[in-house]
């Protein structure tokens, strides 16, 4: 009973609207480091054979942890660079920043303009407040739970594409580089590309789903990404767009499964039909 | 000789300068109807399953036809839509405009912002001046055989990876869905999985060439494509960022083939070697 007093005491709009200001806020000035570093020469350090990870993601890591534990010192915080160095990444009820500083980090070291700052909030593990931000292509997605999805403050709907034929496919290679994993990929590809009008890969799973809530692209699916980070800002603007967001099986989503579906409402029967016999 | 005599005069500096300006200002204006178009409902037919044209296509390159075609009434061009119509598309060693009015005509079409104007003059059969021009991003490639190549006015050049597994691969589906078309290629992406260190797939090839040529992107290939007018542009910006164009089996770039592959010079043989067993 406490548990559901605080919920409603910490879920009203004007918290909300608080907890999104505020979440802007660091996503900017992280974004001003990603664009200074953007355009130069990186000190790069692998994760594994293919995944990256560079200065600038752990100092956009700690800026904008610094910036939100000041401001909500009882909240909790889960970060994809603390989480790589043994920090706690369990996800509790209680109000939780889960943040990518640097989403697209392949992208970043090489230039190529797909890079964000996403910053989710979950309050009773659900998806309430989301910030994705591009600070290259200076485009900056926002959603509050109930309160729809803006992009640069315009909001934004998914799209009304109801014929999978006709939809444009977004996914992505991801990390692995051992064979099962390189052979499920390409198979899934082959079986979708006979089904789908196209497919992209920007590098970005937090800017896929972007791409989603504002109807640029009408499917996406990714297996096997980092972690909660990619996905917590994305999930609420999907929702908030009139998107709806799932495991790729078609069960509901689950933010620290490294599996995720999105699509218009439309959509969803058909991808998981397709993707139902090869995940 | 008298060939020769006209190839020299016409191929002056200074004339080259005065075709890109006439270039990049046909661009600019086809650029503004491409923004406009972009933001509206678009009116999509179908020039196969997969393969979509839109009024804007056909506006554009009236638009960019007329503008060059009273400059310069005794050159040569070559449009897609012309080319789809009917029109002629045979390359001869006249100075030949080579336009693609609307280079990611998926992407204008679902309002995903990788869309450009291409705008290529070959000169004896040799891509000579080129401008690529995305209006969403504002984005002006330019490059003129000999001079440089540029972003906004900013000397560019391939990146200077020298490693396959840590470059960026880009490439591309196509339009073609039969079983033979898509097997061959996810078998292709399947193999290069396993020997760079991500793919991306932007649905513009011209932009794609563009790419290697700032050095976002490492190493691209694309088999089945439009036709020339989607390499015309591109051709010269590669070559004059110190990249190389060439057919993917290692050959000759021929604009005409529908094949092509560029890289900086330093990935070209690892790149076909993977290729020669799959092409």
């Amino acid at each position: 009973m406490v548990f559901y007093l605080f919920l409603v005491l910490i879920t009203n709009t004007d918290s909300l609207s608080e907890f999104l200001a505020s979440a802007v806020d660091a996503a900017c000035k992280a974004g001003e480091i990603i664009r200074k570093g953007f355009y130069q020469t990186k000190n790069v350090q692998h994760k594994g054979l293919v995944d990256l990870v560079t200065e600038t993601d752990q100092a956009c890591e700690d800026l904008i942890f610094t910036h939100l534990k000041q401001l909500y010192s009882t909240h909790k915080f889960i970060g994809e660079e603390t989480t790589a160095a043994g920090g706690n990444a369990e996800l509790t009820d209680e109000p939780t920043w889960i943040v990518d500083p640097l989403d697209g980090t392949t992208n970043f070291v090489h230039g190529f303009p797909f890079v964000c700052v996403s910053i989710g909030l979950t309050i009773g593990k659900v998806p309430t407040v989301g910030v994705v931000y591009n600070p290259i292509i200076n485009e900056l997605f926002t959603g509050i739970r109930g309160k729809g999805a803006f992009l640069n403050g315009n909001p934004i709907k998914v799209s009304s594409q109801t014929e999978l034929m006709s939809a444009l496919l977004v996914t992505e290679v991801g990390t692995k580089r051992d064979k099962l994993t390189i052979d499920a990929c390409t198979n899934r590809i082959n079986s979708l590309l006979f089904k789908v009008r196209s497919l992209r890969m920007t590098g970005s799973c937090a800017l896929n789903l972007c791409g989603i809530a504002c109807g640029r692209l009408d499917v996406c699916f990714e297996l096997g990404f980092g972690g909660p980070w990619d996905v917590a800002g994305g999930a609420v603007i999907v929702r908030e767009a009139g998107g709806v967001i799932f495991d790729p099986s078609g069960a509901d989503f689950d933010i620290t499964s490294q599996r995720v579906a999105a699509s218009n409402p439309f959509l969803k029967d058909a991808l998981v039909d397709v993707l139902h016999q090869i995940v």
